[in-house]
């Protein structure tokens, strides 16, 4: 719907939950001379995910990290993605091995999103991962503030269930860009366990308006980041003498 | 207030929640002849995580796997814990390289506690955490549904924020023991950010009924757990002749 080419990475190896949030169970990876195929889901999204790989949902992935760096490896090289506007990148939460292979394959990468809960405990955990990508050189887009806040349905009473405004403190404190609150909303749960999209099925909803004020600050963000790369490659290019 | 010697182990060496959640950032780890000494924590605690050992919030734990099963094989082999009427491990989500380390270095352990959300996404990853135990041959004492339903404290509306039922489910399905189901309620957040037991805090609250219940059934598997271990190897001393 947005004109984008678009490609999901689901780079939680142990836990992969992509393709049931879009739909995909069950589909297969296709492999040609080239190499393999992402699978297609809605609106063309180009997705390669662990889940397309294992048996059954009773298949665990016992790998330790090194093993889990090589199938990431192969996930960005081995695979036919063809070309893309954007390639989104599904990560597990802290700062282990899956993070860092996906920051050291890929460093020229645009930037990570960090999202965190409004609890204290949950920041805690986020502080490190942003410390993490400043000490891989790897930009950070901004902190998003998820399951922040909950309003009652029936009588409007406001109920902040994981406290409320705790990502924007983090972000202030850390010197990063604020994304957005995505407030708690029963439907995003309902959406993702059905594999549609929350937003489209949910579009005067304000959990659904937080969700295209955090896109269009990344599209901001990624536009401003193109055009100071560019310039600084103009720059570069007048410098160095051919 | 058991009466219990307990200790933790924060093995969630990425994200350190524990001495947040009872309110002991900032400890410090005692070295002796013998060992390192756990911290102690309220009620008598004694509580071993990576939190103590990192200076500040800043530092990220950039380490891949199997360094990581080094760290945890020193917390549990260069740690005095002293004697332990139980020793309760906290792990991160998956299948990854902690829980393998907890189950490959303590195969005589109790069992896994295995707790999901009632959403179908979660339960999906909880499965493969079922399957991951049996594989590895560790018991299973049951199933926890966390964030299960949401009362309105103003209306007394229910509101399945995360859905409900779904630990259920899973436990009937995988054959496994359901402990009980934790309700969504906004003192638990409030609790752990403070450092204090929300148990004890509220204890008529519905979820603190929960907990106690799950508590209880705990204890019952452990203590027939242990009879059975007593018997078997009273058995065994008769039927092998020495």
């Amino acid at each position: 719907t947005s004109g984008y080419q678009v490609g999901v990475l689901d780079a939680d190896i142990h836990g992969p939950c992509i393709p049931k949030m879009l739909g995909m169970r069950g589909e297969e990876v296709a492999v040609g001379p080239p190499g393999a195929f992402p699978a297609v889901g809605p609106y063309g999204v180009r997705v390669v995910s662990m889940d397309f790989l294992l048996q059954s949902d009773d298949t665990p992935v016992i790998w330790r990290g090194p093993i889990k760096m090589g199938v990431i490896r192969q996930f960005l090289s081995d695979f036919v993605w063809g070309p893309l506007d954007f390639l989104l990148i599904d990560l597990p939460p802290g700062t282990g091995d899956e993070p860092l292979s996906i920051m050291q394959l890929i460093p020229e990468m645009d930037g990570a999103i960090i999202v965190t809960t409004p609890s204290e405990t949950s920041q805690i955990v986020v502080k490190k991962a942003i410390a993490f990508a400043r000490q891989l050189k790897t930009p950070i887009v901004g902190v998003i503030e998820n399951m922040s806040g909950f309003i009652c349905p029936r009588c409007g009473f406001q109920v902040d269930i994981f406290k409320r405004g705790g990502g924007l403190t983090l972000a202030q404190e850390a010197s990063v860009r604020f994304l957005g609150s995505i407030p708690i909303d029963p439907s995003i749960c309902e959406a993702s366990d059905g594999g549609a999209s929350f937003i489209l099925g949910n579009p005067p909803s304000p959990a659904a308006k937080a969700f295209r004020e955090i896109v269009a600050r990344v599209e901001e963000y990624v536009r401003l980041r193109s055009e100071s790369v560019r310039s600084e490659s103009d720059t570069g290019a007048e410098e160095r003498p051919k």
